[in-house]
């Protein structure tokens, strides 16, 4: 099988894409590269090692990229929505490594996202991340010793409270009563009581993918900025920003350390204030965290050809997202050549950002959602094509295939 | 000059692309294509000679083409357009080539086309070839010693009578007397008088570009195919198909030679009829005829990688367009390259062909009115893209410019 040999002869290509958004999962996006790498390749005879990683950036689609690139299925747990509702939300964890380690990988807004909660009027200063931590809860029960945590699209503004309490954390009023879910209740909180917190929450390591280095409070916080896309209004703005203050100030006092300043503790409604101070969790950028999680290097730094990809490459694109990442663990004598349903910035963006080249894979004029129908499929064709023409520069004569 | 040096190192890349129609000419997209590659080269530091030659199938466009190629202007004589009127069209001629010979070459459309006529209601049976034969006759007194007459989008199915009228022939019906203009006339025609015809026209070689292969007459002819698309009725077409075949009968007669079942006489509205007869005009396929008269093959059969290009890649393209002639001239051990506004084939079909790669221009998801608009533009960034996947095969390594 000459395809897939390791011999030293063979060439290696590393295809390591995103998703195409609304139209392929990183995995199919992969899978359709691989396709057409290797199409090109047994036409010309030429031997070639395909390696191929499904990624994510830490954003929607990385507990799937995750689970491809790990072959493992999610799991399912019981959890509640951002508003308190019976939902399920899935998680996944890792066969032990090496060194016989597990990493659970949640994306929060299984359990706090805001479409899940869009059927109804948006309830900003009642959503609560308390199903979360019910993930969290199901990721430690299957072993997990480290939790890869995917904060985007959250409902709520509760500084991460109701996880903290679904981990057993009490929030307490200053009568001692537990407070209620969501971000304004906690203009009540008086004290935390740690004492029934999970102990494997203190125990496992806590890693946050987060792109967002917005500090907790005021005009750039988690409440002034966010907020209004959950539906919160001007008063609702004050009120949340208060009420973290409130939070963040009893964390602080308790544990000695303030976070809310720390870049990032106003991603998600100021989930990681909790997460920072109860569990010393650490914020790092979604694509870097993937590409460490999923040993990306590995397969880019033996690579004679990269191949990466996603829906849309623009200046965005060239700043903590995917391609982004995979030009970082990419050497630097190693081509990078990003597929993308569409290619928005210019060539010498694209050469400062280290990319060798760009292609669209729209076969001609089009609209968006015929290109979205057949993406893989176009995916597939661009990656032959690309391949060749890589392979023809490689001989300098060739390449076409015996006359039938 | 490392770009543009004829050093035996120097990657050798020939450019030979058609028109994208509606939106580039051929010289624009090779100038495009030529300033991607040249960029790229530039980027990676890489010795490359480009040399570029707009190409054409010999339909419109073709005159524009070679007078790029050839680097003359387009002369204009006064013409008449098919209903006689007044006009103006353009034709070209070479300088003298190494034996001191020079090729005139001529759209007939620029004088018997259906566009110029299409302001008044369509006269099948009156539409005159005469304007070509003035065409002729400018290009004669500016020194061609060969014809390269290209036929296609022509208004009139007069069996080239017209043409024969302005060179000198005399048409002449049972009493003597000189037929009128148009097709429906010839049913008059009794006899042919050469007694005044232009001797320069005996003497020149013609040759026809033409790649229909219909017979003149009969339900696959002149008349009956492209007669309705001129405005023949089904009367019209069968007066016209009587009168050709009056002309032929005459000819055959006063010649010896019957041409009415030679492939291609029945296109142009049997125009290549009075040429073979009297002029011993030979038919040969456009591309080819092009190829042969720009001496693409010296490009081709010497460069490393070949370009072309044209508006739409599709079946049709494969078959005596310019895409396939350039492929036919291009050697198989060189790679070949096609860019196109749209790709309408699959990868299969464009091996057997023997393409090496294709790719659209389109940047993402567009209408075709926003691809045209900046056509060239994007020829110019598809081509520095490819050209640098080209040169990252060749390297294996390399292949970032060095950090700004």
């Amino acid at each position: 099988m000459p395809l897939t040999s390791t011999s030293s002869s063979a060439l290696r290509v590393a295809v390591i894409p995103d998703s195409f958004k609304g139209s392929a999962t990183a995995s199919e996006v992969a899978e359709a590269m691989a396709a057409g790498v290797r199409r090109a390749a047994a036409v010309l005879d030429v031997e070639v090692h395909i390696q191929t990683l499904p990624f994510a950036d830490g954003g929607e689609g990385t507990l799937d990229a995750i689970c491809s690139a790990w072959g493992v299925q999610p799991r399912t747990a019981e959890v509640t929505d951002a508003l308190g509702r019976a939902a399920r939300g899935r998680y996944a964890v890792s066969e032990p490594n090496a060194t016989g380690h597990r990493i659970g990988v949640i994306e929060a807004a299984e359990a706090n996202g805001l479409p899940q909660v869009s059927d109804v009027p948006p309830r900003p200063l009642e959503a609560t991340t308390y199903g979360v931590g019910a993930l969290v809860t199901a990721a430690l029960d299957a072993g997990a010793e480290e939790i890869l945590l995917c904060i985007g699209g959250s409902a709520t503004t509760d500084g991460g409270a109701g996880l903290a309490q679904a981990l057993g954390a009490r929030l307490l009023d200053e009568h001692g009563h537990d407070l209620g879910p969501g971000g304004a209740a906690l203009a009540q909180l008086h004290r935390i009581d740690l004492a029934g917190l999970d102990p494997r929450s203190l125990k496992v390591r806590w890693r946050i993918a987060c792109d967002v280095t917005n500090p907790l409070l005021g005009p750039e916080g988690a409440a002034a900025v966010f907020g209004p896309q959950k539906g919160a209004d001007e008063d609702d703005v004050a009120v949340l920003d208060a009420a973290l203050t409130r939070l963040v100030d009893v964390l602080t006092s308790q544990t000695g350390r303030d976070v809310r300043r720390e870049p990032g503790t106003g991603a998600a409604g100021g989930m990681p204030v909790v997460l920072m101070s109860l569990f010393d969790a650490e914020i790092l950028p979604g694509g870097a965290l993937v590409a460490e999680t999923l040993e990306a290097r590995r397969l880019s730094e033996t690579a004679d050809l990269v191949l990466t990809g996603e829906g849309r490459l623009d200046q965005q694109s060239l700043h903590g997202k995917v391609v982004d990442t995979v030009r970082s663990i990419t050497p630097r004598r190693t081509p990078l050549v990003v597929l993308a349903g569409s290619v928005d910035i210019t060539p010498d963006q694209q050469r400062e950002a280290g990319i060798t080249a760009a292609f669209s894979i729209a076969p001609g004029p089009q609209t968006l959602a015929e290109l979205q129908a057949r993406a893989a499929e176009r995916v597939a064709e661009a990656a032959e094509q690309i391949f060749t023409v890589y392979l023809a520069g490689r001989s300098r004569t060739v390449l076409h295939p015996p006359i039938r």
